[in-house]
């Protein structure tokens, strides 16, 4: 039998293991930021003849440009968006290797702020770009003063900036945004994946766009659109940035299925998005809730919570599990993150997690 | 406006156009080697039937090993394969750029042999591998003895063979094949995406992989199954292989409709695959009378057909436009190529090219 080591491996990736959360079939999983409500049914419905309507079409290749679908896109992300500031690729990781082939590549660099979304410096890797991790203030927050003395400090080509940073859900403000793009003559990218779980006051990036050709705003329907199955990530950004993206996509990357499936949830946007506010109170709650309980809770505007005051992190995940619940253990020290799931699925976590509260009342 | 070159954008792409054969709606599309046969009504129902079942549950995210669809390729492909010797991604393009970024990257070589499948040059940038074009015997030929020798010279760390080979047609035997794996320590990727419209008794690479373990054999659904517009690429290798490109693929890259219609379609092999035969002799038959016309008509194992003594391709590519018909010029100086359609379009390219033809008859 042949092993891995005996293959001409590239070297950087060798003693490497696949990125993975684990895949378990548990009664309530919160560990990967998924939206726990399922499609409704009419929507699904709708989805489904979408897709009817291309299925015998499919021996032909699909609209390379997507066109539709960066149109709806645009109309949904609103701020005088055109389908021409559009970009889409399947999932937001797509979207983000794009970005890093067109402007990192060997000899460029990408900075973020760790703790930050563990793919930054794997998709800086797959596409030979230097990664530079940042620290970031006391309890993950990023001031505009150190965000930009980093970037001086550092010059990367590439920034990114989670926005609310995942796994520690911590917002960022527009002013931190605006003062990365101040210091820097690189691309500024701001992922939103989790915006749409946003405070009500918390403005988006989308807002800083004019004027910015350097500045892109990434987001994903994986969340906020209960769409993780789908693969559907995008972003919007100047004309010219869309162009540079359309350098490095392979040929016909969205599937048809993927075009009209996305078409036809963005058209459903309001019934899909109802979900939010669900999910916005059940992460409040988990907040409120691990505060009173003894557990450090960071401050979320996502559909997770990071908490700390965890002594076995290792121990806790294990006895979660043997009771049907899985969180996911990020790997910083005494801590622990779990999704926003529905009301149910929110009681069985917090009731789970008190026994092992600091505060055990 | 910003313009393309104010971005900072990668060096090696200033100047770039993006990829991209003209979608036009014409009559007869004879252009991108698309199968244009439609997907059978009664499988189409069936596909969408599986798409319907994982509708409710797309807000999860899909199964990163996506099991039921490599069972089901391994089952389709035979030689005894299982499941863990298949790899897939949203089409062959991105089965090959998994390829280039495990084996190949900065510091790291491509050797094809020219003329080829355009996008191989491609792949090898916008993963930083260096590219070799070797060159090809007469009429596109490769024997053991040239293809070798060219391996032997250039010691590329990878071999992509096209086989048949894109843009000529051109069959590759089993004898080259074997030739290069043992000329190489590095890994030999064999792209049979045309494979299922060989003639009778063409084997594939797949009766080679016993023993081979840096032998990979790439397909594509997009043609044989007329699936271009769902994006299905595979590949078959040893374990070792498919473990190597877990490292790089990007998490959860096949979205649940995808998987759903790829296994589907899968299951419904025997009825895709009966348009191939149809296929396979409107090619024959377009090679013997483009021949009769006095054109230089190349042996062909696909389901294209290239053909020489065009004194003006543009002129022949843009009168043949005029008339409904679209073909490629792929850049062979004095050549054009046309894929076999339904009997009806092949007729209806063969009567519009006799009025180019060398013999008027």
């Amino acid at each position: 039998m042949t092993t891995l080591d005996e293959l001409p491996l590239r070297d950087d990736l060798r003693g490497r293991t696949p990125y993975g959360a684990p895949q378990k079939v548990v009664p309530v999983a919160l560990n990967v930021n998924e939206n726990t409500h399922p499609i409704p049914d009419a929507v699904a419905t709708d989805i489904l003849a979408a897709i009817g309507e291309v299925i015998p079409g499919v021996n032909r290749y699909p609209d390379r440009e997507f066109t539709a679908l960066r149109d709806a896109l645009a109309g949904y992300l609103g701020h005088g968006l055109t389908r021409d500031e559009i970009w889409a690729a399947n999932g937001s990781n797509e979207v983000l290797q794009h970005v890093l082939q067109a402007f990192g590549g060997p000899g460029r660099t990408l900075l973020g702020f760790v703790p930050t979304y563990s793919m930054y410096p794997l998709l800086a890797s797959g596409t030979g770009t230097a990664w530079i991790g940042a620290t970031r203030d006391a309890d993950f927050e990023l001031s505009p003063e150190s965000a930009a003395a980093a970037v001086r400090k550092y010059e990367p080509d590439i920034v990114f900036l989670c926005s609310p940073n995942n796994p520690t859900g911590t917002p960022l403000s527009l002013e931190t945004i605006a003062a990365v793009y101040d210091a820097t003559d690189g691309i500024v990218l701001v992922d939103e994946a989790y915006a749409e779980f946003a405070h009500d006051g918390e403005d988006s990036a989308l807002t800083l766009l004019e004027g910015r050709p350097r500045l892109l705003v990434s987001r994903t329907m994986s969340k906020a659109f209960a769409y993780a199955g789908v693969r559907l990530g995008y972003l919007a950004a100047d004309p010219a940035v869309t162009d540079a993206l359309r350098l490095v996509r392979l040929p016909y990357h969205l599937s048809a299925l993927t075009q009209a499936a996305a078409s036809a949830a963005v058209a459903h946007a309001p019934e899909l998005l109802a979900m939010v506010d669900d999910i916005r109170v059940q992460r409040d709650r988990i907040v409120v809730r691990l505060g009173e309980l003894g557990f450090q809770a960071f401050r979320s505007s996502s559909n997770f919570v990071l908490f700390g005051g965890v002594d076995d992190p290792n121990a806790v995940f294990e006895a979660l599990l043997a009771r049907g619940i899985l969180v996911r253990d990020v790997g910083i020290p005494h801590t622990l993150r779990v999704s926003a799931g529905t009301e149910a699925e929110t009681t069985t976590f917090l009731e789970a997690i008190a026994d092992h509260a600091p505060n055990r009342i």
